[in-house]
């Protein structure tokens, strides 16, 4: 272990495994049991706690809590036994907490002041925005993008490739207040622009667009956009052009590719190259 | 006091009164005047600022500010005068403030990154959920709930067992901008879904729902469920029948008592055992 | 350099300028070539990395990060060479983010937990709220408020004198996922209130009123309220009265002036002094 770029004031607990080339800044506080993989940066003041795994070249800012507490540590103030791990080549942006007991996949990343609560479960390559708020016990696919400050309840489901924009709110209570929560699916492919509210239980459609501001009320189709309060379906998707070029925008895999695995090709010839058993379907 | 659990670094002011069984972690900072019940745990990289008083079995996350200073710090940099008051069996989680010259009843408690102004009068049993915003000058009963990234604005009354959710906005200025604040005034029992804006000086009604979404800029009457932009009076919330069991959802107290003081019966046989000082008035 | 009233655990890099009567408290990081003006005030905890200027008797909150990294330290680690400038008599408090490579004026003040990204450009006498989210590459005028938890969209135009309200969105991608932003342009002493979105590359015309909750679709032109899902034009702002005085409220200058610089005179009084270099167009 080479601490030669190290900070000062550094607080390790015991057995704790540091991979090669790991930099540890000023103030931070590792506990017990803790993983970080070789050539991982931890920047300045941040914990992380007990039976947190942290992939290789990761990067974690300032400030961050990594591993956090669950209700049952404010009772007895024992060791935190629940486990959190972080995939390789992920980047936590300052100020973000993140709970014990969740596991998330390689090349994540979070903006600032992100919290992510226990029992997420989520894949590789997905991106959560700056004040987002993952309420925890829920599932995220792969590549999928949050933007900015959204909210995502309890029991969501999350599949590959979606889209889902500021100030979003997936919500999972039919019967405010209760316990009987339902969360909402949201299939591939598909995008919830800025501000929109889905209703607890409901379908999100494969390759569909709410639109900004929407108030969801009932499922949404395959294709169909929907915007307003309540929101009502209006077109497809395939309709749309871009105002400038003329050409159709949608849906988005055959004109956007900037981090997904088609980036340097198109949609179709990545997805003609992929193995049998990769191959996911597309309505 | 027994420091035997506590931290590295930790810097401690003058009259600084600890109670038994306290823990303190690393790097805080205790200034001046504060007390500390006992039993109470506070956890590392949080600052208590002068003047704060901390209940017995407390615990405050990490990286919180408690008793933030006002204005008139920035100018003088003189000691923080104003009090901070928060009671016993308290949780703040971690990267709150909360600032100085609020008073704040027993089993309170706060999600991650909440702030809570000057001048709020909090009672018991209240609690704010993850990146709430309460302004201050405002008063919050008892046993009231709101979720997350919930905004209060000054001058907001809200009575005992009301339940607001993510990202629901009290406004307060009727022509803006200016500083004619007036305050909405939500009563008791009432529930305002996720994503709605209150408009000034309203009135939510004692037992109504205000549904996901709404712009509300007519006050509700009791028991009304209002929808939509604007909202509009659609139905009466005794009528909402759950979708799976066919039985009545509203009143909630009826169906549901969770942390509630009903919790261990009904809520009218506990109302029948309240003594005759201690009775409200239901509608 | 006086010390006298700095805290410990302070970490100071090399090449670092502090005016006369600075004060640096508890577990501060200064990197290197950072510049701190007179009387400025940098609470416990924060963070001020390299290539900094910070001006005179500004207040530096706890837990602040002042030159917070762009993607490029991540892959490197190098120092951070992005300059960020912040005026005379600032206020940024407790909790807050702002980026390296952003250009601040003086008297410019924030909430807590504010982020401000990369390549902003705001003016002198700019306020921004608790929980607001400046997503960089935008322009904000002089004397603009933003109030809490406004998110404002990359290659966003802000001109002088403008006030949002909490949870205003201004977005700039016209067909989501894509790389063509289009920023929204809001004219001066325009008004957008509480939890309004904008659709990418609008007009918000001088003096206009986006009421609560809209959803705007369209331009709106100077003086026009609109409001609604989508948002509709239904009045003139010049129209609308004080419900208790009687008065008309609109243009606001003629009526408000708080923190504005006819704040001790009228707006007309104040306009009619300028220099002639100095007016501007009011239409």
């Amino acid at each position: 272990m080479n601490k030669k770029n190290w900070g000062e004031n550094i607080i390790i607990g015991n057995n704790v495994r540091i991979g090669n080339d790991v930099i540890i800044k000023h103030n931070c506080i590792i506990e017990d049991d803790v993983v970080i993989g070789e050539g991982t940066y931890i920047d300045s003041n941040t914990i992380i706690r007990s039976n947190t795994s942290i992939g290789d070249k990761c990067n974690i800012g300032s400030n961050c809590i990594v591993g956090e507490y669950w209700m049952d540590f404010y009772k007895e103030h024992k060791k935190q036994e629940h486990v959190l791990t972080i995939g390789n080549h992920s980047l936590i942006r300052s100020g973000s907490i993140i709970y014990a007991g969740s596991e998330i996949g390689n090349n994540f990343q979070t903006g600032h002041q992100v919290t992510i609560r226990e029992k997420s479960k989520i894949g590789n390559n997905v991106s959560i925005g700056t004040l987002s708020d993952i309420q925890g016990n829920c599932t995220i696919g792969n590549y999928v993008r949050l933007h900015s400050n959204v909210h995502i309840g309890q029991l969501s489901k999350i599949d590959d490739y979606v889209w889902i924009f500021p100030y979003v709110i997936l919500t999972n209570d039919p019967t405010p207040p209760s316990e009987n929560f339902v969360g909402v699916h949201v299939n591939s492919f598909a995008i919830i622009a800025t501000g929109s509210i889905v209703m607890p239980g409901l379908e999100i459609g494969q390759d569909c667009l709410v639109g900004a501001g929407a108030i969801v009320t009932k499922s949404v189709k395959p294709y169909e956009v929907a915007v307003g309060n309540p929101a009502k379906g209006i077109s497809d998707v395939r309709r749309i052009k871009n105002k400038i070029t003329g050409e159709p925008v949608y849906p988005w895999r055959n004109h956007f590719g900037t981090y997904m695995p088609w980036e340097e090709t198109t949609f179709n010839e990545w997805y003609d190259s992929l193995d049998i058993e990769d191959k996911f379907k597309i309505i």
